[in-house]
């Protein structure tokens, strides 16, 4: 069987994703949003990233309902989730926060628009996610708001940040692994639950994009430790062993490189175990989880 | 007829929402939230305040259903409200927005929690309101996050906030009737159309829901204005004239005392006269429209 050609499907996916982000954006204005707001959330919004969170979202869908899905429904799913990915990223750059002046090689947000904007911005794009969300008729809606709500709030995504931030925090794997599970692994996880939910899945297939979501979100977080040791500069687009020299709280640092590296991969044996009764062999989402732990940056 | 006994009313009703406000909170720690996330929620949420919005959207669930619910639908929405609102103070606070170290007499949460964790509960406050909203087998839950969603994003409240602190900001009656029904109008019909809504109201209470919320928003506003000219310190719990002095823009400044007076009577009025039909004479929402203007803080 040929391998699946991941790079081509990321292409199509991620244009998909694109234009899903534009086409609702652009309600905003018309609906009477100030300029200068919809230009700020615009600004973070469209610059780029890997949309990890939408394409699993988009791929789950789509292999749940066993149909390339173009339903409003699945879209306004992998939309939410990166208005909260992106949100959080702004809140997450900001001068309180980790004051970060760069990201993906442009201004961050609160460099262009100034701190008060960006944290407008920011509530805005969260509070937007749930705006699309819960806009149509399916009964599901309310399931996929509290799914991202959840995901994204103080058993999640925030909670993983007060964990990471705490000052009292012990530099233990198992509170390694607490944290990633809800600073990055909750909306992960949320994003393959969400699709599954939008592709019209049972509760097996939702048990299933659980254990995928969870396993290849943990596998993402290693490998981006890993890779901070191991790649080029180049390859980042950031600093190289900018975690290492800040002596910062990362999986080779608690268990070493090569029993991260193992860690990594076990999970993504894991993750592709758990979907081959969704998608059968050599399926995108098999290939997503390879990708976790093979990619260069 | 005896006239209605607001302050008993008022009091009942702020005892309800502590209750309810309460009750959801302590949910989170068992859940996994980390305590110092829920502490800094906490010290925000349970600074007191009117709570006007839980009480207009319990008031007006009461109405619709015509008996006292003590559904947790209309609890949800209730406590939802104020937790939108008490992120958008915590924000407010920020140094990068209004800057300020006190509210209701207390040092504002940045003060105490520090600037990051301000954010952070913002951030889950906002949240949380989605979770609570979302939790639920009811299918008017989707309806409720849709209504919150709109009311506090980019076409109502940020959006509002953006109106208020634009550089270019005309100082005319358009816009700062416009600036308003979005910073807090949107939030206060939001109240009244979710009461409604979780009620089981029909198209009619909607609509009569959204005329009231609106009137009584702006009346509130324009009340807020006019007794930071006429009220004491004491009356206020901060600085009087403080509106003034700093030349801010505001209903006194744009038409004058009496006019300003005049428009909010005369939406006090509207609001009245709207639901009506609801409550028939003397009921609760009548009185809280005339609490409006008629309050001394």
């Amino acid at each position: 069987m040929a391998p699946f050609d991941l790079e081509s499907y990321l292409t199509t996916q991620s244009s998909r994703v694109e234009t899903m982000l534009r086409e609702r954006l652009d309600r905003l204005g018309p609906a009477g949003a100030p300029p200068r707001l919809v230009e700020a959330m615009r600004y973070s919004l469209t610059a780029g990233g890997k949309r990890l969170r939408p394409i699993l979202c988009l791929t789950f869908a789509d292999a749940v309902a066993r149909a390339s899905l173009v339903s409003a429904l699945a879209g306004d799913a992998a939309s939410s989730l990166e208005y909260v990915h992106t949100y959080s990223l702004v809140h997450d750059d900001l001068p309180a926060m980790d004051d970060d002046d760069f990201r993906r090689g442009r201004p961050t947000n609160h460099k262009v628009y100034g701190e008060g904007m960006a944290i407008l911005a920011g509530d805005a794009l969260l509070t937007e996610a749930f705006a699309l969300l819960a806009d149509g008729p399916e009964p599901v809606r309310a399931a996929l708001c509290r799914e991202l709500a959840v995901a994204s709030g103080a058993v999640g995504m925030v909670g993983g940040q007060v964990l990471d931030t705490a000052e009292d925090r012990p530099a233990d794997l198992d509170y390694l692994v607490r944290m990633h599970r809800l600073k990055t692994g909750a909306l992960i996880r949320a994003a393959c639950r969400m699709g599954a939910l939008a592709g019209g899945g049972d509760g097996e297939a939702l048990a299933r994009a659980q254990i995928y979501g969870d396993a290849v979100g943990l596998a993402f977080q290693i490998a981006d430790d890993v890779l901070d040791v191991t790649a080029t500069r180049e390859q980042l687009g950031k600093p190289a062993g900018a975690d290492a020299e800040a002596g910062r709280f990362t999986f080779p640092a608690v268990v070493g490189l090569e029993a991260s590296r193992r860690m990594a991969n076990e999970h993504v044996s894991l993750a592709i175990e758990a979907v081959r009764p969704l998608e059968g062999e050599g399926g995108p989402l098999a290939a997503l989880a390879c990708y976790a732990v093979e990619r260069k940056s």
